[in-house]
């Protein structure tokens, strides 16, 4: 699937959200509504999976948004029952063509002893060697998800209940993984042992209870939010009640932070702090960091806006919207016109001409990665007339590949492999660059001491080049790992 | 068709966009980018008619999204030539029922001495009287349209060439209409003597001429924007060449004040001013005739972000985003289930509830309708946790339906036709409640003296019940015009 | 359109089916059925407009077939009331290109004093001419369907009630058409003065009114057949009645012979006579003018099947399936591979082997129009090892064009315009082909005399060359007539 | 699914045909073709696999006709190599409600010395039993069809090589098929041990291969036939060659006698008899057992025809075409209007009221099997003014269901489960009902003594109650077998 708009093949993309309910009437709804909070984690396609005692699982999957497919009467009445979970994708991994709809998740499999539904927010780093020994001992796989790898062990599993047979399963499995899972009476919730991705406990009314990759689409339902899964957790959720588990070793946790920085929605919350909060107090930080004499704060629309407000806050200089976003760009284009193609970024976005004319404007943005859009938007700010760009960037340089669950870019076309911040300033042509220091990143989440070398509190590894956890799959296919210093 | 999203049901909505091009390559493929930037102009439909010499008028009419119809390869080599005019329409006038593909302009007609085709943005106010004399004549109409009024009307002229045709034509129409037409070798552009609905003339490299609803969509294409066409006046451009006349008696202009406020993007020029400025210009108005101690500027999104951050530079309290918007909400829902009906605001809108707990919140909108949506947002606000509402707009009481082209509810469901602002706020529960003025807003748009109420310097009958054009056709209705004071 | 299945470009086409019903509940369903009963006439597309005092004039035109369209439960309940007409279609007459869906009738158009729809199966011979003259007085066309031009003439009438509006319009019009119209109260049939192509009266119930192009669609709703609406007649059915006029000049009638040769289903009944009698009997004909020592007489399917038992009975000689029809070959492919395409007969045929090897056959068709097909036919009898291979045809050689509502190819493209019946043999490399005499098909169809050379009793245009109506706008085009012998 | 046409619940359906190539250039198109031809032997849905070296397995499953789908340029370019198989579905065996696409087959499965595709006509007796045990050993199904337990058994097989386990896995299956798998360079072809079903060898060219259910789909790609797969046969071609295997212990063929009345196309080739000549051959020997005083033999159209050109050239009754069928029914009705429903039979056929009046008929008809369709064609018949209703059935009375791939009633639903032939004739309200004996058919398929009571030479459970294979997961379901004499 090409890009869904002209940015997309320039910033990094979450693979997924998911989203599970039990113990409340006509579930699925819930998770169509949940889900579709959920939709800036993955636009390419979605599915949901219901339990009903009389007729059993029920599933759906379809390309495309929500909000398209998963309102219609006719397609909900095909998903009964109290519980049910759902999963919203972006492509990347799975085969090297195009997605296919059996590559949607969830992922549904009968066991001896019943069945269950399964979806995963992540990546698993072992996926092609489990997928390999799988296949060796007679498992036949139908998609190229890694979520099936979980259900294949899961199957073959000696134990005999849903619970023990998926703790057995991810003891096998290495990577970072948020799951959501379903049995005929069971809601489960799994974080990995580092807490990579996010997992969210909710309950709404008497006896239902939510899991959701952000608290946002807890909102949505009017559910209230009550804990993260905590990193290495394992909670069975059946009758009411809430088991809590833990099939790992226990470590320290190293929550992603670029979920801060870019993923989450703004009115979620991350380890109790609120993004919104987070990414204004980076923009201060920037402010403080990185001072510019200029006329206008300009966000690049809209993930810069929170950091703009905040660097216009702390700067004094007035905050404008100079960029314009057409509201009605919406998905990929079909098989479009040469002309339209190369419209690109003028498609989604226009400089307020009026207002830039003969300033000196301060673009603010939250990262680059290969630093194509970046240039084009400088050229339309100059072209509208502007006397100086600066570019503020609400994140370190990105310059390593995310192995788990982010689309990011082979590492040599991140422009910050490759270039120094002032190599990257020329190459864009502006007036002049700055990027949000690791240590400033950190403080705007809250550590005051920024971050600990010995021991980081985050996951930073696009940014630092440390992996928390060991890539297997991407070693065996040929990435070479930064040299210990 | 329902409304497009749970917004618009409170919202005036403008009819149609219009947009043509004469003497570029591939005309269509720029009216198609140009109906893109037009889109917020009507979202229901869009239409294009091209000619080219060899395989003469082409048009195509399709429900849905410009950007989901007219950039297909397929569909756009269907409309050759270098001469090109399209149209985007919202549903209104028309036929009671659903909007018929037919009734998507723009309209082709032809005639003895050749064709021509029109489109056009407002509403022609003796449209149902013409229709009638029509048809006792022998015309046969095909759609419910405006438009086709104007043709059939042209196709009896005993002129020969279209431009007479047209001018002839015109001289029985009544109302309030920017028109775009075009024959085999000419792109045609009149505005109504009142000139209350836009039209721009922009240029494109050495032959190309382009006639639009608004600036925005010159950006689109990269067009130098050259002058609005003046009220009453008909523009035919042929051969490079463009030639004005004035089919009218003159008359002082009327343009439409709410296209400053609301209907126009932000980023267009209007009668030489930035939408952006002047909206920034009424929150700053209303700073200064509204002010109320608070902790928090909050924009009701995305309307009220310029107002907003006028309000918030000039009253010194901090702008920040209290309500987030999902990017996702797009089109109408098809049958969907109760729930997700009732879900109604909450499927576009989320409280950032971090932001908002415990302060007290100046939320500004654009304007206020019916105030069922303002009344929703409230209860959000307040869920959150606000300690106060005050709801600031950013134009005054909207108490009276509009005639020339924009979708208004009938006078008893506007809220303001029967309260006054006091009873407003308190049927909307708010802590405060306050309109801009008439004459404010007419600062803001800068008329440094306000209103000249002998001789109003706008057509701003949906605040004042002072109609410029006697909507013939609505009085016939029933219609009651406020009585002369 | 390409042609809907291999045959198709070598058999002349019937233009279109004519339908209404007045005096029933749910009339619309009625033309549905009927409409489907008439599927033969016309696979390209269909349209039913009915009235309903509540509703008015509704409307549903599609592509495809009757039963693919026209049978769901959505779109029926638009078509509400107890008056409704159909109209199936071939492509032909029309626009130079692709049909579009304005293109597909019934038309309908508003009067002064009320509405009218209409529909017509045949070709109106003056209808460019017609054209040229309304658009010279303003009149706008928005089909290129011949029907347009009688709801034109009819709008500009100077007469008030529709009826009379219709005669008027008639007088204007020359060519071969039965026409079924209606108003809002009148269902209204007319058969051209020579009463070329069929239409029928046919009763359903105690208030129940039938018009139909075949007997086989009252068939198919139990309706009980009266008579034929006579050649020039006009038949006007309201309140349960049926009122009779005459708007022509009277004139002998002329009633198309291919009807009774291929283009009527075998079950209808025409001028009294049952088709599949007729064509059978032909075939007894065929057997008495042209025999030949054979071992088996097989019908080319299923057109050829009547004669060819006909044939077998009258000669002895046994009667057998040696070609095998393909159900599934129904309508045209879409962007087909070189493959498929090339396959051609084969997709649609197949010879029956083990029947055909060794025997001497002789195979009977209804028509050779360009002779491709039975050149392939020939070539798939001989490779599955017949021993001989005779043809006999159950009409005249096809040597002239259909000007009246027929699709014929370019006379250059007729085999018979240019050879003679031993040349076309040769040219299809069979040991024998004979055509029946047209005296031998006169005699077949009840003339015991044959033709009256003087006066012939039928229309046989396409094979004497002698148009009883002048093709005007043919002739205007540069085709020439027979030259007077 | 409904039924696909009025007829439809009152026949029995053979539920799949199979067709496999090797060792052309775009092997897709010649399976297209194939199963084109083989349309007859199921309708719901379609599916190809083809291999190429460089693209790996492609698949296509769709829903509708092969000539809908497996046509477009679009499509099979996505069907690239020289090697591929196809498969068309009636629905029947499967999971309880709708089929889903995941159920169309062939099927695919990655085992780890490589890949292989299977499809299969027939039915595994003991799938349920199979499947349960699989699920038990950590297999996950993902489809309701038998084909899949055969890829699971071939997975989990200790063997290295595709062939060897494919054997492995045959060994566990019980039931009647026919099978045509393929690997990345085989084509592979088997008949269970009895050969029920059937199975066809065909060459094309040099190097091409063919494997198919019936004789037409070689006709139709210019194919030569060249022999049976033999009843308990294994075919592997690779490289041009072909090799024989026999996995199975041999015993004597039992070939379904039901594929010569009714499943088979009429221009096939059977056990190197003409299927057109048996059944020519039924009519014969019914002319002989059955006589009756009549004025017309006429078929119940299609399937009925030969037997009825039988039954008149025997008893010199001349045959005619009484019933006439719409060549326009064809898929299932969406959501059809109550009224649409209703008309039933009428839509498909129509009775040739000119022929039939007055007369004594003698209707030829397949089978009869629940006898609905049967009373109402009587019904249409006498409407028409026949003197006398005679029907004369080309099968013997269906008494059982057929549990070898072949969707029948319930027992309890076929009419001859609990009439006998005078009580069926009293229940049809005929003048007289007669059945073609046991005998009779045996005959006419070329036993010249009839059937052997004690070793029978072909299946005819569904006629004799004498199930050659146990059918154990039927049994375990509660299905009584006859009691043993």
């Amino acid at each position: 699937m090409p890009p869904a708009h002209p940015f997309d093949d320039d910033k990094l993309h979450e693979e997924c959200g998911v989203f599970g309910v039990i113990g409340v009437t006509d579930a699925a709804n819930f998770v169509a509504l949940g889900l579709h909070a959920l939709q800036h984690r993955g636009q390419e396609a979605g599915g949901i999976v219901s339990h009903d005692p009389e007729s059993g699982f029920n599933s759906a999957r379809r390309f495309g948004y929500v909000r398209d497919n998963f309102t219609k009467q006719s397609l909900m009445e095909t998903l009964p029952g109290s519980l049910a979970i759902g999963h919203v994708r972006y492509s990347t991994a799975g085969s090297k063509g195009a997605t296919q709809i059996r590559d949607v998740q969830p992922f549904f499999g009968e066991f001896s002893m019943g069945g269950a539904a399964i979806a995963h927010n992540g990546n698993i780093t072992n996926a092609d060697a489990l997928r390999r020994e799988l296949i060796e001992r007679g498992s036949i796989f139908q998609s190229s998800s890694d979520s099936e790898c979980i259900i294949h062990l899961m199957a073959r599993s000696l134990q005999r209940k849903v619970p023990e047979r998926m703790m057995d399963a991810l003891r096998r499995v290495e990577g970072a993984f948020s799951i959501v899972a379903m049995t005929r009476t069971k809601l489960i919730g799994v974080r990995d042992p580092l807490g990579v991705r996010p997992l969210v406990i909710g309950r709404l009314g008497e006896d239902g209870w939510i899991l959701s990759s952000e608290t946002c689409a807890l909102d949505i339902i009017g559910a209230e939010y009550i804990r993260e899964v905590e990193p290495g957790e394992m909670v069975v959720i059946e009758h009411g009640k809430l088991n809590s588990m833990r099939p790992f070793v226990p470590q320290q946790s190293r929550f992603c932070i670029f979920e801060h920085v870019y993923f989450s929605r703004p009115d979620s919350i991350l380890g109790g702090r609120s993004v919104y909060e987070t990414r204004r107090q980076i923009g201060v930080e920037l402010a403080r960091e990185a001072p510019v004499d200029a006329d206008l704060v300009c966000p690049v629309p809209d993930s810069g806006t929170p950091a703009a407000i905040g660097y216009a806050h702390e700067s004094g200089i007035p905050y404008g919207m100079g960029i314009i976003r057409n509201q009605y760009m919406g998905r990929t284009f079909i098989e479009p016109t040469e002309q339209i193609r190369n419209m690109g970024v003028r498609l989604k976005l226009n400089v307020n001409r009026a207002l830039i004319r003969g300033k000196r404007v301060i673009l603010v943005d939250d990262s680059v990665v290969r630093g194509t859009t970046s240039r084009k938007i400088k050229e339309m700010i100059l072209d509208a007339g502007a006397a100086e760009v600066h570019f503020r960037i609400a994140s370190p340089p990105t310059a390593w590949p995310c192995f788990y669950g982010v689309d990011t870019p082979q590492r040599d076309k991140l422009l910050a492999a490759t270039m120094s911040e002032d190599e990257m300033r020329d190459y864009l042509q502006v007036d002049s660059l700055r990027f949000i220091s690791l240590d400033g990143l950190y403080r705007a989440v809250g550590e005051a001491e920024g971050r600990n070398p010995k021991c980081p509190q985050y996951c930073d590894a696009c940014f630092s080049g440390e992996y928390p956890i060991e890539p297997a799959d991407m070693i065996e296919k040929g990435f070479e790992m930064k040299a210990a210093e």
